[in-house]
């Protein structure tokens, strides 16, 4: 077996692993070193840390503290890594930590976070999610089991000085823009909760004054949350600093487009198998900016869908223009109801559409003044027939489930 | 062979063909009626009426009038439909006119039309793409062939009075909102160019006068521009007055999602193969507000994708607050800059990324501020390998051959 | 469009058609000549020329002649084809005749042809399928309907007169080891029924007398009855003759690996649009003795399967080594076992497993004394779920209707 | 993590394991007791039980006694499995032993063995290939990568005394029809060798002197080393006597149709999660004679393929009625030939054959006198492109490497 790198200890707090961090800073400091061609396996916590319990309840949820999140493995350093090389990184496996095999998955509270469809549901709620080797299925809601999509919800490479400045202006300056709104716009650098990794003293401080927030995407890759970074899959990453700085977490078992319930996939502890390599110079030479990858060959072959459409109408008739985020709402909402027709209530409806490979297609970004968006819903993961037919719904489900909610204190 | 209900003829003016319209309204005659279970052939032509020539110049795109399109073929009555039914469609086959076996694609002059691209791309540009069989390629674009993913990119049936009041207060309230903007946030009901079927005197200036434009998706579905609804697919309509109406045209030999380069798809004229059926009540049965469908069996099976991220922070460095538009337009200005570095100009990437079977994922739209989105390119359709590697990109394609373009006057 | 280069008149016998011939042989003249890099169509009769009827009498089936198969279009010229060369011909498109959409299936009796299964189903039964678009159903089978993988059963070009000389020796030496076999062991050649095409006179006589019999796949491709030589196909054929001389018949809608009740796939009258090309010394530059393909992008997305097993133990009980006919026997009479819980007939069954795209698959042939085979169906075409659980199995077919039988005179 | 009901020690003999066993009989003691529903983990050996090395010479393929196989795990017992019912099993997950990840694939020499092409690699031969997370490659065959079809070769329930009879009776009548052939028909009941698990003494004895060989697969299933029962799929074996007694073995990491190598696949030491379930009286409603299966939804998703034919008329001309063994063996050989022209060896090529995700088709077999069977050849497991050209075929294999050859003594 290949060597593990950065290991981690369920019982013992995130921040007491100086190989964890939860910012983005080129101070960081590097906490393996690998060749090019080698593979080795990191280890990860789940993205709070073990904040959130395999439990009926969803005050955990409710309760916790955003700012702590998304708890990192690395930085790895990469010999020869220089700024504008592509870090070629191959996920040859990925799994949930042997003696923790289930996720979670929530929504949590408008006040606290929100999600996609937070004005729908507000409050906090959880489902707990039971892995049974490739595959998982819920207590909390009946009806489905599917194979796992596995892949880290983040993974990337320190920026720079110069990239960090451009994201905390970019992102500071937005926050200015509407201060008060409540989720907010956007999170700027907060120290208190900082976990620097080795960075200790007064460079830590500093470092963590300034420290990206973990939270969105950026033009390094981090948080994208896309399902298709799935294990198998290769994917080119920029390089910004010497040596690269590889870090990564927030594994999910599943995911569907959107990671609409923010709370977010199937959010499990686990380990990543990584073998990386590197093309020098490949920013230019390929022209660069965001990461590229190419998906894996070995993803659930799920191919019976029933797609919902969404246009960019909001649900209270407000025209929007080619506006793709309002057009994916509708056809998630739309999937929503049709669901509770087979019984299952909003809640566990929106879990599904959440958890499971479900596809998010951008259909049509011209046609003014609508997007359209359509949702993908692969039929093969319910245990019943979910199509339509003259004969109308049959109620599968029959309501004496659903998930714990943690009403707002 | 079923019964060819609605027939077109490629050297007559569409608007001469009263069996097609260019408006939707609820009193546009049924120019045909067909029972539940019945398949029958609709002829359509292409979206413009075959203003778009198959030649070198690209003046006809510069120039077309937008107000003419498109121009559909029906509206088709079914017996026994009734409002709140779901009207079952299956697209049984499709295909060009035997006499045309081409399409086109093309940039609107940001002056008239625009397109998701158009401050890139602010002129006129045209491609023609050949038909082989299943296959198309184009003089304009070397280096790419791929299978057709033949639909319709617009279909559904007729608004009843109040639908149709809707929609013209929903987007003339929001033309209002900016009705300098070049291009239109909206087009407005226009009655000079309407052609409204069989609706004759008075009763047709009347509708003409009301009649909803085409261009948008709207809860009937409409043009939708949804790749998938492609030959063997299954959908399921609204129906909002007695008899249906269905109505279908703007065919595509193929495209990518979002349809991004406006004109279009790769546009034809050509048949459909209709079968229809009920689902008496459908619409409270499963809760349906927009159509939904069922994918085909029978669609290209290209699954080597290369995958380009973008995220919500625009071309300027501006951030957008989960933005897919804006996160999907970076993920398509990554991809053209990739290919540019195989010899490509920017038009002809721009071109492929518009008529491939190029897959739009919303990646991630909850990691405040930045939605990610993802383009999936298939590298199959290239003569060529197109994925990165440590040699770099070799310039296949030798810039020798462009697609033309027409200035603005 | 292209030139159709070669017609057909369903009224006219095959016979009288010029531009058809029903033996291989060197001396056939091309009846038409086209260049590398043409694409044209080429109309086909069904294999039979139109004997059988789309009726509900089973006795075409039996009282056929079978010394007058099968009808193929061509030869063909490729102008620069020269013995070595690999001819590389797409398959750009095919289709039933626009005015016949139907095919036929059926069993032969076995003292007329027999087929996999003669022993359990030795009288003529045959049943009708009717095409919808791209899909198929029969009035004989119910419950299932499925998208045609459409192909050609019977494709290749001209032996030259030392591969002839070849097959002959071959095959005659072979009858005359059990020379009064029921079915025979092959076919030798037969002058009476030999349509030589162009071929006239004493000429044509002398051909005819050797003319090697179109029944069996042999170097050159021919009746290889491949399911996945589909439209979208790409194949790869020696020359052995110059000019090539391409022919092509016998077209299918479907077929199940096997073709396994012989009469046969989905047996249908057609077009196929082909492309041509060269690669010069192809043979001996890549070693090739037989044809070589790459299967069509465009296929039946079926993928959920029900596999049945198969080892090479007869139905006595008789052991047979690593036997792979004998192994796919049972398991196609292991999933018609299973097909008759569901109120199947055998013959039903057996129709479904010759004309569904059934894949059967080599699955182990090392294991002495056993081999193992394995036949695949797809659930998704049938109409209702045939997958076993704990409920049993329900009979969601009632028997009343069934395939016709004409039995043997 | 479910619970490790069987487990093995790399560094024990597996017949001192005795919860192993080599030989099929109904006496063979459970040596574990499961629920339905329940899931758990059995760990099993490699199916020499150790014999082959991770080294570059091929004398332990040469030497090893073949009487000694297969290492099975089990027999487990379910709790109320009886006679007649189904017994459902769904291979949750399957992985190699931690400490030992790689595995061997090679050829017997044809006195001891033997296999598919044993006429043309007759000596012994064999590759070590190395995983790396979901992917393998080897030292020994340069140039592929691919994803692992993970699945046990061999796995079933024990037979009752009656079908152990048949067993006995039909397989040592079949080797006296040709008592001295090298390699013999089949394999009798062998006691000096046999490991019967926890039977002892007399009832040993007896049972050894009787027990089936491992070799062939069989009513039961046991060794049927279908590659499709990977992990994620489901299977419904027969049950013959009280509790089941669920045997498995034989991991294969990757297996090509037909395990044509015979030693064997790429195999493995490794372990399996199970879950297991019932269906009462199940094989009487299905009409189940041999198990059935489900395939797995996360099988690699390699779908472009170079296809070779192959006809039964064996490689010295001679003719073979319908024979699909000597047609595959044909398909095969055209194979190797061409990927020679690229710088392999046959017996690379042919050890590329047997381990990579190869389907093998049987294509045609009505049409007399010639089988037609397909080998399909996953085009994307190569590092360079396979597919011909007009340019001819590069040579991107150097031949310095070779596998390591053991001449017979």
């Amino acid at each position: 077996m290949p060597d593990t790198i950065i290991k981690i200890d369920l019982n013992q707090s995130a921040y007491e692993n100086d190989k964890v961090h939860n910012r983005w800073h080129p101070d960081i400091p590097m906490v393996a070193m690998v060749k090019p061609g080698d593979d080795f396996i990191v280890e990860t916590y789940d993205w709070t840390g073990g904040f959130i319990k395999n439990d009926d309840d969803a005050s955990d949820v409710r309760d916790i503290d955003l700012s702590i999140v998304h708890f990192l493995s690395g930085p790895i350093g990469v010999e020869g890594a220089e700024p504008g090389d592509l870090l070629v990184v191959d996920l040859l496996d990925i799994g949930a930590v042997p003696e923790s095999q289930w996720g979670f998955n929530g929504f949590f509270s408008k006040k606290n976070g929100g999600g996609f469809l937070t004005d729908h549901f507000p409050q906090a709620q959880k489902s707990i999610w039971d892995f049974e080797g490739l595959f998982t299925k819920s207590r909390h809601v009946p009806g489905v089991r599917y194979a796992g999509l596995i892949h880290p919800g983040l993974i990337g490479c320190l920026p720079d000085p110069k990239l960090l400045a451009t994201w905390n202006e970019r992102e500071v300056g937005f926050i200015k823009t509407n201060p008060e709104r409540v989720p907010p716009l956007a999170n700027p650098p907060f120290g208190p909760t900082a976990h620097m990794g080795r960075l200790k003293g007064e460079a830590k401080d500093k470092a963590a004054a300034e420290g990206a927030r973990t939270v969105p995407p950026r033009e390094h890759g981090g948080n994208c949350d896309i399902k298709d970074l799935s294990r198998g899959s290769k994917i080119f990453f920029p390089v910004y600093v010497p040596g690269a700085g590889l870090s990564m977490g927030d594994l999910h078992f599943s995911q569907g487009d959107g990671e609409i319930t923010f709370c977010g996939a199937i959010e499990m502890a686990g380990w990543v198998h990584v073998k990386v390599d590197l093309i020098k110079g490949g920013m230019a030479k390929y022209g660069i900016k965001n990461p590229i990858f190419k998906p894996s060959p070995i993803t659930p072959n799920y191919n019976d869908y029933l797609i919902f459409e969404g246009i960019s109408v909001d649900e209270q008739g407000g025209q929007h223009y080619l506006d793709v985020h309002v057009a994916y709402r509708q056809a998630c909402l739309n999937a929503i109801e049709y669901l509770k027709k087979f019984g299952y209530s909003g809640a566990q409806a929106y879990s599904i559409l959440g958890t499971a490979p479900v596809q998010g297609h951008i259909s049509g970004v011209v046609d003014i003044p609508n997007a359209c968006a359509t949702l993908w819903l692969p039929t093969q993961i319910f245990d019943f027939d979910i199509n339509p037919s003259s004969a109308g719904p049959q109620k599968f489900i029959d309501g004496s489930i659903d998930m714990p909610l943690a009403p707002d204190l």
